[in-house]
């Protein structure tokens, strides 16, 4: 199978997770502006999912852009990382409709970490076709660093829902923003791929 | 990453908002033709829709064809402009239940100009690409002009809802209505691209 | 705009519509066979619309081939098909849930009628590219027959309706036969393109 | 037609159909683990579909690779799988709402069979172009042996499910366990391939 075949089936799927989030957001049959504003939380949790999904996508082509062809290992990987992604929507849905509770939280916080958990598994099964390559695999372990530190936040926050929910919810959102911030190694990545 | 992707994702995305803004005309139990007229709004805020979404996916093609590479800053005004857009089912829907209601017309027209926005921080992004080719610089100043019009129609419409409500929805149709008019500097364009 | 993007786009967009038809088909909460027929007349307007819709994707696909360039004619011609495809799940919840009535199959024949109408306008914004190939408009005029013939059968179903449903719906059912009836002209055409 | 397009429209239709079955995984208004614990059948079935379903794409692919190129019988075997393949949210629902009744196991037992035939239908349709090259051919049969050893357990597990609920469950997550197994004659198909 070739990687743009991967890519477009992938790029489908996350293109209608994404979309499909928004079906949540239930058109209020109040007409005043207190039916929006208990909106909000559901408002909020989509725009965090939205964020997460489209990191993922950007990065997620990143990686395969590496993989010179495609095996039955990275197959299987890349869906794995998909089922997880597609319960991103269930639980953006039932995080913004009990936005306080450890449950919501926690859960959204499972599904964060066996997200980026599946994806630290297609990085390495990608990875091991470029042993040759010494520049891409030093750039890889570095990417995979990032990866890790998401991972590791995520397990602190999962346990903090039932201790502390706002500040469970921080570092939820926290390897969002982090993505945000410059990283010049990735960027030399970038050059060389 | 090459446009290529980048359109094809946002065609994924922008093909699902087209179409999951049909799911909202639920079909009516009664079997009388009266329950039928009730679904008017809701058909109307669809027809709106759909053509809205319909003129940013050809303007979308347009101004990606413009894009020689694909960074960062164009990836993620890229997302930004989806995002906006991935929530017109849901003020569409708003608008079909609540037709004549400031707060449903307010929302749709604060979508429809973070939407314009968006669009043209996405063309801005892009155009600086293009300093050296002087021609197609000046198309798009002209290109952005248009947009900017819209973004200004949407402005005036937001208030103008809590005001009076024909009106609003007269002005948030306008844009829609001004992108089929001929435009010799858009055509000169397509010419040349 | 090349062929091969509004093909995709229009791929995606009935992709979902001939799959978002399946949400109609809701799990019922009992747990006998009684329940499951009564499920059968959603189920039977689903496989009805599945064949339509799928007849349409084949039909464009041939008839976008023989476009060698797009123009905003053709790219409006096809956004209007697809608005019109688009309403097909609607019109198939309303006939799965009312099956009986004729105002539920007056509008299912409606639509019917406007899609293959639309089809008929796209077909003709696309000839207008081919009058110097003498060969291909005489295969093009023999296929707009097959497309008018199918117009002219929902004329008659859409009033017959009122008067004797059965017959109305063995008319909407009739065009979608019609199409596997082998055509020796439309078999020259693919033989050519 | 090419092949490629008949695989970019199934993917689309695959990668919908995969990613609306999250849609039944309706957020709970309880905020008890209790919620959670009536979720988890709804969420087991949505895990086997959503692997039924992989395997579909991945096999699905390595067939249209075989096709040199797209006729009509081929066309129209694609999309008969793909309408079953479409039920495949409706038996879902069915069976993670009423997971322990014969009805929804039978029913989910009647699409999985539907589907593999369907799939069996379509290679060999495509088998027939393949006459000249023996070696292709005798891969192709040994691959339709898997096919048809699933048909017969879906076979099996039909009927059972009026007898014994869980045996019948366990036969029809079978074939999609069988998959996994190594097979060597697939891998060679693929090294030829």
């Amino acid at each position: 199978m070739k990687a743009t075949r991967l890519e477009a089936f992938s790029d489908g799927v996350i293109a209608i997770i994404i979309t499909i989030m928004v079906l949540e957001l239930k058109a209020p049959h109040e007409r005043e502006l207190a039916a929006l504003t208990r909106l909000l939380p559901i408002f909020l949790s989509y725009v965090l999912s939205f964020v997460i999904v489209a990191i993922y996508w950007v990065n997620h082509h990143h990686l395969i852009h590496l993989a010179q062809k495609v095996d039955g290992k990275i197959l299987w990987a890349n869906l794995h990382l998909l089922f997880w992604l597609s319960l991103m929507p269930w639980v953006t849905a039932y995080l913004g409709e009990n936005h306080a509770t450890p449950l919501a939280v926690g859960l959204y916080g499972i599904v964060a970490l066996a997200s980026s958990t599946s994806f630290y598994l297609l990085r390495r099964s990608i990875s091991c076709h470029h042993r040759n390559d010494e520049k891409l695999c030093t750039l890889h372990r570095r990417m995979a660093k990032k990866n890790f530190i998401a991972m590791g936040i995520y397990l602190v926050a999962i346990p903090l829902a039932w201790l502390f929910v706002p500040l469970a919810l921080l570092l939820i959102a926290m390897p969002a923003v982090m993505y945000f911030l410059p990283d010049r190694h990735v960027e030399k990545l970038h050059e060389i791929a």
